[in-house]
């Protein structure tokens, strides 16, 4: 096919990371921006710029029309959604390629399958990936709950079918409990959503997030780039990400990267993809997955060695997979930080006019940015301004050079991330890789405490 | 010993290198600086700043006395000249050490021996390293100076003993030019210097600069860290680095990393060194050893991972070699661009106010710099402001990378060298590897032409 011009629909870092992937290609871009994006970094790079609404996403970043309408003028003969907005949209994508413009992102189906929670796994299971063990759906037999409840062990977790904000969710520590808590998990169930129905899964008390980055060529062919340890997160918003994680042997990664690389070759999976896992005891259980780029991509860059975006552009532009599966070394540890406009202990969020800037520089520190002096960010979208990313050649050196990093940072005129970051690797349990997915919110209340 | 505070005797971007590599062992940073200097990026970075002295280098930066008092006065257990000043001068690192002071840097009588020219050249011999062919000394026999240069192979180069300049030099093409030859250059000599005494060597037509960086540990082991190719030169003055060389052959670089490594071991050499030769039709001729770290340090970095002022800072504090010769691999390609504050065509320099300041970013890009916006250039130093370093898995995306780069690089106030770059790599003969020493000068008068 040849691509030559792709329209980018998305903004800020994401943006910017796309067009200088393209730009590395010999490949024109074409941003979108809306009014109130009209100064950023990537909109002043970029090689033709088109605005797409007003400042609220849902008239323009997610506005199907204008940005078709925008690939169409601007005769790109690709998209890249970037993550995000319209990056896991079915509809978008089949849309795309209906114009003859190439989706640079999975097969639409595949994004549908993924997108809908239950489809979702359903497909993983029949793929092999590991799930959370537990009833196969609904359970009101209290002996046929025990008799579950025994081999996947306990403790249990019990949930409403129709739950959803820890409304109707009991865990249950032994046996004897487990009739009167049924009861109760069902009652509340049925008070808060009509609907006493239950089900049984194997309750993870302190889990890790996970998470395997796989790429496909469409056609059969599979890699998988090892794995990311997301642990650190607020409110299921990551904070920080490494690679590799402090918890996995290189058997393990082997072992589950294989699964998942396997799983995509036998659904002919195509782009990049990431199949997040809780893990805990050894032991990993199927999430969701993500049919786009992931905002911490980077790390898994900087221990390979292979660009993402790059592959990306390279796949949806029909050519085979840059790298085989035998050919990728993981060496060292990466670790990214997001750098969020936002008070970093209170997270309120804190637009406005950065007065100075000055990205941390030097051996192993990247910086994906589009901040500048001068720029205002505006309080319409996601407040993550920067992403630091820092290689080491392992996990100790590493931590040693983003403490230098943040230390370089400078972003004046509004509140962000950075302090919160200075603290967190000054922690001993981050310092010995041991935190679960709880660690941060409980480290937090404590703080404030 | 145990290093945990070190005086950085320079300035500038390497002040600032030797500063984050410091700070990422957790070893505690001294800075001194020039009046001039007083708001430079490093002396805000570092843990402490002692002012020694006015603008003038000879008053500040080379003021023996002034420093030596500020590394007692701020208890420091090492010092680390940077490049340039008195990184090479015998006396100080004497200095330094009798004060009990870690001399990060080489032992001070090699120092010495390799700032000695004919020295050098003579040790170099010893130890095995390819000199360029000639008459052992003065020559004054015309049959004798026919036998050797027929040994050497024509062309040959006469040279003025006492000369300098160019003057009292004379190619020579063939056996009949030799005597009349020898006879005009010893009268131009004469006249020159007042001596007529003249040498032979072969004549190296359009070699290419390629240096090997070589590590000691002072105690018989020593490794090489490949070749950087630094050929893009005016005036003598590099332009433009890459490593590996498009040149040299993995054999090629194999077996004269060797002969460099054994050269070294032999020697006793500690620390960090580089072995600079003209090469020419697949041979190498010694020019001089630079007993320092080198300003192209970082694309040796860049392509094998290993962090040579951590490596310095290691060896001076009695550790041995953090790798060994055979762990060292060279991935990729690396590309260093020098960017001075300068009219980038006519050269003239641009001191001066930086109004505007943002590097480049992104994955594979690295900058050193002390830049920032509001920076004022002194106009009494060196007028390099920037390094640009790029990583690419071979070379042509390392230079589809350090486009980019280039593009998104802003500095306002000054004149600088990024169009220069810009347009350098637009280049067929650097795109194709193709260039001497001499192409860049050769290059520019066609361009002024």
């Amino acid at each position: 096919m040849g691509i030559s011009r792709i329209l980018i629909a998305n903004r800020g870092e994401i943006a910017l990371r796309i067009h200088r992937a393209a730009h590395e290609m010999g490949i024109e871009t074409v941003a979108v921006h809306s009014t109130a994006d009209a100064d950023a970094m990537h909109v002043r790079l970029a090689d033709h710029a088109v605005c797409i609404g007003p400042p609220s996403a849902t008239d323009s970043y997610l506005n199907t029309a204008a940005i078709i309408s925008a690939a169409e003028i601007a005769q790109c003969d690709a998209v890249h959604p970037g993550y995000g907005f319209l990056s896991e949209n079915q509809q978008f994508a089949e849309i795309v390629e209906a114009h003859d413009i190439a989706w640079i992102g999975p097969k639409p189906e595949h994004i549908g399958t993924m997108g809908d929670k239950v489809e979702a796994k359903r497909t993983a299971g029949e793929l092999g990936l590991p799930l959370v063990p537990g009833s196969d759906g609904a359970i009101s037999d209290v002996d046929e709950a025990k008799k579950i409840a025994k081999d996947i062990g306990y403790p249990v977790i019990i949930k409403a079918a129709s739950g959803g904000g820890g409304r109707g969710m009991k865990v249950c520590e032994s046996e004897d409990q487990l009739e009167p808590l049924m009861q109760a998990a069902g009652n509340e169930a049925k008070a808060a959503f009509g609907d006493a129905t239950v089900y049984l899964e194997k309750y993870l008390g302190d889990p890790r997030h996970i998470e395997f980055q796989v790429f496909g060529d469409g056609k059969g062919n599979a890699i998988h780039l090892g794995e990311r340890d997301c642990s650190l997160q607020r409110r299921h918003q990551k904070v920080f990400e490494e690679a590799p994680s402090p918890v996995l042997s290189d058997k393990e990664r082997n072992r589950m990267g294989e699964i998942c690389a396997n799983a995509m070759a036998d659904m002919g999976y195509r782009g990049a993809g990431t199949i997040e896992f809780l893990w805990e005891d050894g032991e990993f259980y199927f999430i969701e997955m993500n049919t786009r780029l992931q905002v911490e991509h980077p790390v898994t860059e900087m221990i390979t060695g292979v660009d993402l975006v790059r592959e990306q552009i390279r796949i949806a532009d029909g050519k085979p997979l840059s790298v085989k599966q035998e050919e990728i070394e993981f060496n060292g540890h990466a670790i990214e930080c997001r750098i969020n406009a936002e008070d970093p202990f209170t997270f309120a969020p804190s637009p406005g006019e950065v007065t100075s800037y000055h990205a941390a520089g030097g051996m192993h520190v990247r910086v994906d940015s589009g901040l500048y002096a001068g720029y205002k960010i505006p309080p319409h979208y996601d407040s993550m301004i920067a992403k630091l990313i820092v290689y080491g050649r392992n996990r100790e050196g590493c931590i040693m050079r983003l403490r230098r990093a943040l230390e370089e940072m400078v972003i004046e005129g509004v509140k962000h991330s950075v302090p919160l970051h200075q603290e967190l690797i000054r922690q001993d349990d981050i310092l010995n890789g041991d935190y679960s997915i709880k660690w941060l919110e409980e480290w937090l209340a404590k703080r404030e405490g």
